[in-house]
């Protein structure tokens, strides 16, 4: 339930925090900040503020815990299940981190970087690169999406297999509650176990316990050696098999284990400029295959050679390309990137975001296809994702044949019935509905019919022992009675 | 404080939920569950029950809850900071897991297994042993700590630096709250963004939240190449400068680097069967490196190497022996896990389990050795540890040569005033009073000294929570009002 509209009184007061400079009340200004980006929420905000220290975002909680006003935080709005968009009713402040986007400090040799929330990844990246160190967090929106929402979604992407989730990324914190206190949590350090784990708590609570202001985040050396390959195979099952010969061979010189169907390739071939198919014949199913080595240079082409080998001689690869240069392993990753892009000109896409044990992948993967098949004939499947982490983006673009073809929205209107079968054969697996984008709005109320009855009330626990006015991103993640 | 002593007729209720054959009530057969290792903190109980299943530790818990009954959780009873010792006001009832002890299920493709909370480390390494899969936490306490200790104090031990605690290893939780439900959270995924990280509360709670009774734990595999190194070295800032050098060489396949003082292979080769010196020479400080590989069993050979050399025409190894055989790595390794036990035969030694962010430890080394040694003229400083996690093992052996000689007592005496200067330096390095060994009822009161009210504000609340009838192992991590 959305809370009373602000009074302008109020309205002036919030403003007055952060200086009428950094305030936008204007429509038209504000529009891009109430959409996200597949376009499936549309909310309303009186008020956006873009606070320029840590101390300007105690002072907004606090007012705002005080006058019982709702704030949702804001940093590169790239999040794809409406957990940074106000709700509609008109009550909801937005506060963007955008202009606190400081390197804090780079400490080389600890191997950390202390960055504010509203950095943009690739910029952390960048700084990372300067001082010879790898910042591994990678996916599609780094050009503009910000540490603070890394840190609020634990985001993925595509560096997980070997590096891990923003969670293992992250040493320390700095969070505003949502009281307006400041818990200052900025730890460097690699082992600490003094009591609770507050900052796991934060991360991924995607905005509802706090406002994440500052975080630690550990770099890595750079890899000497990589190179990356595309083998076609024949089904999923054959990729898992693959995978696990990968993982033995390489351990965690394995950097990434994408699988990708058939149409994706078609969609990126026919879609997305400069991708070309970069085997000579169609296989049903491909693996990218990421190797980074940390000595010679040559490890990595070794690597990928022995392994291909083994593939062939196991009879799973049927044909394989080695990148040739830097510029090839771009363009095979670049493929891999624009998948989701390219369905776009394909018309409408129900999409999920799903993980299985991995162990469970070809199970699921068929299951999912006859199930949806079933319910919608000719819907063109293009599952395809990061194998090696059991996480599929099962995406589904629309028929070309039936009375939808053409007809985005009547396919679109499907949505939900469609998330329940394919979740069901995911829940079935003991597999989650949101490997990685993770449940804002979307899936909010599936997540309460799906989860134990204590694991929701745990989380309403933990939510008002936090945030006790309930301001804080209210209405994602958790409903509150 | 301690709760009221449950009457006879409790207890035989208690009782009845295990069965008279697993319960202990026989002061005899109760005193080794009184005690800690070291001697520290000695408990007082009624009963002891050994639940053979989740079933019955939820029986319990919701007996306690209702009847408002201390209950203390207790796996190995391996701890260091009497976590796992009752308080000494007899109202503690103890459960203890060690009839818990099943490998519920090996997943080889997926690489997890999941077991009960009572097994034994040592029996989940053999089991991953025996199907060719490494579990990697490892720790001197490995034949009698159970996995439920192991996660409820967030373990780490010697290969953190490549695999990280405890937390990093696990990927799902059966947890029996205080309330008797039971949360199922045995899951297998290594993504899942859905809701409130609740694992990671329960990870290093000390049991204080809830009891863990299962959990699913990820598999590696093997590395094909092993070596080990020890490397004599002048001072600790050379120690991590040779760090740097074999993170930047080996990234990953570096599995080890700890910090011995001479002090430390003297008390060893004196007292501990079978250790000799393995350099001709005396030096200042040791390094051990531990390096292992997923290819070519000789790339850990052909990496050692690399990395001594280095180090010798960086001036940083002064000499240094590579093991020529497998016996040869596990007596290095055994020399530096012995070094605590290396201790008691020269007399009391006050002890510290610390943290740093790394590029510290130099800084901290020195301003720690002139405090204490100003404190305590002829103190011997036997600091040991995973420098590769910043984490020192800060101990400290009684002099040999004043008031205090031969007087144990006395210097133990000293305890509180020696933690108080040693954790002074840590905490303005910006370190941990606790890396690994967790709170307890050792550190309670110094941590709600040292950390921000709020933090302890927040961790009162998570308790309250999620024990509101305060049952859980009181007394420990946090005090209640």
């Amino acid at each position: 339930m959305d809370m009373p509209l602000p009074s302008p009184d109020l309205l002036a007061r919030f403003t007055a925090i952060v200086g009428a400079a950094h305030a936008v009340s204007d429509p038209v200004e504000l529009a891009p900040h109430l959409v996200e980006n597949r376009g499936l929420y549309k909310g309303a905000s009186p008020l956006l503020l873009k606070p320029g220290t840590t101390q300007e975002v105690s002072a907004i909680l606090k007012l705002a815990s005080e006058t019982g006003t709702a704030v949702v935080p804001q940093t590169g709005n790239t999040g794809l299940v409406g957990g940074q968009t106000p709700r509609s009713g008109g009550s909801d402040i937005i506060i963007s981190l955008e202009r606190m986007n400081r390197i804090r400090e780079i400490d080389q040799m600890a191997n950390v970087i202390v960055v504010d929330g509203g950095v943009i990844l690739a910029e952390v990246q960048k700084a990372a690169e300067e001082v010879n160190r790898l910042f591994p967090l990678s996916l599609g929106s780094e050009g503009s999406c910000r540490i603070g929402g890394n840190l609020s979604t634990n985001a993925g992407g595509t560096a997980v297999l070997a590096y891990g989730n923003m969670r293992q990324l992250c040493l320390g914190l700095e969070v505003v509650l949502p009281t307006g206190e400041i818990w200052d949590g900025l730890r460097k350090l690699k082992k600490d176990n003094t009591g609770y784990d507050l900052r796991d708590l934060f991360i991924g609570a995607e905005g509802t316990l706090g406002i994440i202001t500052g975080a630690v985040l550990k770099l890595y050396p750079r890899p000497v050696g990589h190179q990356v390959a595309l083998a076609g195979l024949a089904s999923p099952a054959d990729a898992l098999l693959l995978f696990q010969k990968a993982s033995n061979l390489c351990g965690t010189a394995l950097t990434g284990f994408e699988l990708m169907p058939r149409i994706g390739i078609e969609f990126t071939t026919r879609h997305i400029e400069g991708v070309r198919d970069p085997l000579s014949e169609p296989y049903p199913w491909y693996a990218l295959i990421d190797i980074s080595t940390s000595d010679a240079a040559e490890t990595a082409d070794t690597m990928v050679q022995a392994l291909l080998e083994q593939g062939f001689e196991a009879g799973l690869v049927i044909d394989a390309v080695i990148a040739s240069s830097v510029a090839q392993q771009k363009a095979l990753w670049h493929m891999r990137e624009s998948m989701s892009d390219a369905q776009k000109p394909e018309g409408g896409s129900i999409k999920h975001d799903v993980s299985v044990p991995i162990s469970k992948i070809p199970h699921f993967m068929e299951e999912a296809e006859q199930a949806v098949l079933a319910a919608v004939p000719g819907a063109r499947i293009c599952a395809f994702g990061h194998l090696g982490d059991g996480n599929i983006h099962y995406n589904i673009s629309q028929p070309l044949s039936n009375d939808m073809a053409g007809n985005k929205a009547a396919f679109i209107e499907r949505w939900r019935e469609v998330n329940a079968i394919v979740h069901g054969i995911v829940l079935d697996a003991g597999g989650s509905i949101s490997a990685e984008h993770g449940i804002g709005q979307l899936k909010r109320d599936e997540l309460a019919q799906i989860r134990p009855p204590i694991e929701m009330e745990l989380m309403r626990r933990i939510k008002h022992a936090f945030d006790p006015a309930g301001i804080m991103n209210p209405g994602k993640v958790v409903a509150l009675p």
